[in-house]
């Protein structure tokens, strides 16, 4: 981990900086410090909260991410808060008339990784819950952020669209892949198991009748290979498996 | 439109359903029910709601997702909640006792996308706020997914949960570019514009004295032709940055 870097972080020594401009409800404020935390942001910046500072409501909404609500900033000026900023990026739903490059959170995520890498400190700033940012912040801003929504139902609660900045934020520095088999402690079965579980079923299937058409056996041998193939046995359920074809036989094993 | 698609799913017919096992405070369904249709999802379900239903604090939360909230259905059995669905995924934290696939959101949208368009009902379960899914909704599911999220805080809120299933949902629909330039009504420049910008902008530069050195000249115009072409100008800054050195200059046009 590099010099100054914090492990709550996922490493980053200076990850965006969330400024929440004039929140109004402390259940707000504190979702979004414990929806920060869960994707390694650290540093909440309010400009003149409606009901101060510190905000018992946005304390018990934060859910144990103490260390976000602790170290919050208030500020008076807008100015003041952005004062230590390379780069801004503001949030909104709607076309501004303005001239402004417009990210989606995904597309912000990797452009910010790549700032922050550079060691430049970043910010994203979102309105106050029911107006959204004004011209006036926009104005202040590098760049527009908004996110792809129901374009018939946009307006995303403020601990949300701070979650949806942060979840691509995070994800652009992970490496997990999109779809994976989770094994815990066992191991996929070998073909050689899978291959002496299917003749001993089969052997009795033929011994309790199952297969009465001997021209259909070979297709019907097969659809029943592709059940169990497409289960992904692990070693273990292969015995299982094993197990219940003996019991069902009568607790003897007949090959 | 497909038959039977609505509006408010961006055209799906079946967009996937989703399912709150024993959810607990009214403020995290509504703000689910909003997510949702932040997200074009339409169908909510809910198992043993502890406050029953209908919920006047889901409703308000809900902050105008009605079709979601006077829609939502109530189920005392899991089974029943998903009797109809032809897949069912689960979300959960934490690695469990189970051999099953994991899906990241982002994996899982493809994937539910597919198995949709394929006229198949999907769904996906949330546990309860304090505890999530417990094993034997694990066991119901054809797949887990996970939200890879910083490993020291990694506790969502429920609706937080709902939201980034959704967004990955309706990302995996729409081809909204990563980084576009929101140009309003206006035109960027043409070349020739910002040339006679430019030469306009050097040839005061050079009357006011501001080219002091020969030998530097080259190199500074370049310098300050960088700034401008970084700006990405519009036709109508360009002729505002042209008022703008008529000013300066005193009012008058000195080519």
């Amino acid at each position: 981990m590099p010099d100054g870097a914090r492990p709550e972080t996922g490493g980053i020594a200076n990850p965006p900086v969330i400024i929440l401009i004039e929140p109004q409800l402390g259940d707000n404020i504190g979702k979004a410090a414990r929806a920060m935390l869960n994707c390694g942001l650290v540093d909440l910046r309010l400009v003149r909260p409606r009901d101060g500072w510190p905000n018992d409501r946005a304390t018990a909404n934060a859910s144990g991410a103490d260390i976000v609500i602790d170290n919050t900033k208030v500020f008076e000026r807008e100015e003041d808060a952005l004062a230590d900023l390379n780069r801004v990026y503001v949030t909104t739903a709607r076309t501004r008339d303005a001239i402004k490059p417009v990210f989606t959170p995904k597309g912000l995520a990797p452009e910010m990784r790549a700032n922050v890498a550079q060691g430049e400190k970043v910010g994203v700033m979102f309105g106050p819950e029911r107006t959204g940012v004004r011209n006036e912040h926009i104005s202040m801003a590098d760049a527009v952020v908004t996110v792809p929504l129901n374009p018939g139902f946009t307006s995303l609660n403020l601990a949300q669209a701070v979650l949806l900045i942060g979840y691509e934020w995070w994800q652009a520095g992970v490496d997990v892949p999109d779809y994976q088999m989770m094994m815990n402690d066992t191991f996929p079965a070998t073909r050689d198991e899978l291959d002496r579980l299917f003749e001993h079923l089969e052997a009795e299937l033929d011994n309790s009748g199952f297969f009465r058409v001997e021209a259909k056996r070979p297709n019907m041998a097969r659809n029943i290979r592709n059940i169990f193939n497409r289960a992904n046995l692990t070693h273990q359920e292969v015995q299982t498996l094993r197990g219940m074809i003996v019991a069902m036989r009568g607790g003897k094993h007949k090959p």
